[in-house]
């Protein structure tokens, strides 16, 4: 089963656009509980409540000598029924990028990663071999710096101008013969948003910034989601993780998990 | 000691531009050796003939479990008097850029890192926060890819245009507030090199391309160099490392190592 049908069957299996990031953050979980414990209570907490997990790389590589296996603890944790996002943001040349893919396809099993689009098309060649997987590039991010560049308009063709994160949707539409590319757009822009979803009507789309990061969680809803009210994968991380923090972070979780995903399905009616 | 002056005097005690990019590829090392075993005799046989090394993540990341592990032990193999370059390309939204800031500078302690600048000034800022660490910003990568999205005329004033890549230089210019910002161009790409150069007099730029690549030595050089002949950091990996694939590989790298920093150092003699 490649990544677009498992997403598409979690989603319908647990009526959810929910996507749980697990990034943890030792000054904010709870004390005495390690890291693989917390992931795993919060996974057995809210696992029929998500279409995915997305597990950052970053928050792993923080925890040092063991980062690495706790993240494939983490994700080992996952039931095999939901698909899981190998957060890593990479962009290397072929061989390297080769290395990444196989990392993060090959040992991990990861069912989809992100990409940096920086570097051009053989960058993201190596992971779009893997047919069955999900790649996912950077195309509008959620934090403020994401103007800097990825709003300057840029020559896609002679005297033909467009923000950068468009020329990237538009190559990344051009690349995706295994139709297995999606496009990581920010909720924290809802205008930008809605121009990717309706440029981009089949592609999945990976949505954070909500919560923390004070992306509207309606305009989020109301302009990711494609024709049939999916595909949108809507990412959570601290509101869920940190919800509570006392010994009952993984009850807290499910409800913040639970809440959210019910806003989500209520907004969702209301715009079909 | 910042990473600029730890750059310069080991280029100055060793008398080198070269720097060797430590990419443990198990396919192309000698049988029976671990990578930990073949990272130290590489160290061993070359850290008196070059400026720096360079350790790209994801041939450590390709290593599963120990990866990061052997690439800790591979960072402390390495002389207090040579620079370390983390080679991890990171970008990602501040909190999350900062964890990755705290990996790659506190806990491996490499002397400076590559970041991706496609999520823009707060995806790079923690990285600058640690004063006394060299920040390389991809610029002009020296894959083949580049030209897709860097080579793209870009609106950086009310219709003043310029290529990606420079428009990247000129913001990374305008960031080195602590002037610990260097950049990557591609040896690959000499044209570019030379108007990086050009207009960044005094930056550190970090180019990797040569050998394997195609890059060609000797317009890298003469581009590439300050005033002072200095500042250019020549990374060779392939070159390097897989000189012989008998057990002869360390002494068949130091004389790869010596010949490729005698080639660049008749090269600065001829355009002084």
């Amino acid at each position: 089963m490649n990544f677009i049908e498992k997403l598409t069957r979690a989603t319908r299996k647990n009526n959810s656009l929910l996507c749980v990031g697990l990034d943890p953050d030792q000054e904010k979980m709870p004390e005495n509980v390690s890291v693989a414990e917390f992931n795993r209570a919060i996974i057995e907490a809210t696992s029929d409540l998500v279409c995915a997990y997305k597990l950052n790389f970053a928050f792993y590589e923080a925890l040092g000598d063991d980062g690495m296996s706790i993240l494939k603890q983490t994700r080992d944790f996952i039931p095999g029924d939901i698909p899981v996002i190998g957060d890593a943001k990479r962009g290397d040349i072929g061989n390297t990028a080769k290395a990444y893919a196989q990392a993060i396809f090959e040992y991990f099993d990861f069912n989809a990663a992100t990409v940096n689009p920086y570097l051009g098309y053989d960058s993201i060649e190596p992971f779009l071999q893997y047919r069955d997987r999900g790649i996912f590039i950077l195309c509008r991010t959620s934090n403020a710096g994401a103007v800097d560049f990825q709003a300057l308009n840029t020559e896609i063709e002679d005297n033909k101008y467009l923000p950068l994160f468009q020329v990237v949707a538009r190559r990344a539409g051009e690349w995706n013969i295994y139709g297995n590319i999606g496009l990581v757009v920010g909720a924290t822009y809802p205008d930008e948003l809605k121009i990717i979803r309706e440029q981009h009507p089949d592609m999945p789309l990976l949505i954070p910034g909500i919560g923390a990061q004070g992306g509207d969680l309606a305009l989020t809803v109301r302009y990711g989601v494609d024709r049939h009210g999916e595909k949108a994968i809507i990412n959570s991380s601290r509101q869920v993780l940190y919800a509570s923090p006392g010994k009952d972070y993984a009850q807290a979780a499910r409800q913040a998990t639970d809440n959210l995903r019910e806003q989500i399905n209520h907004i969702k009616k209301t715009i079909s």
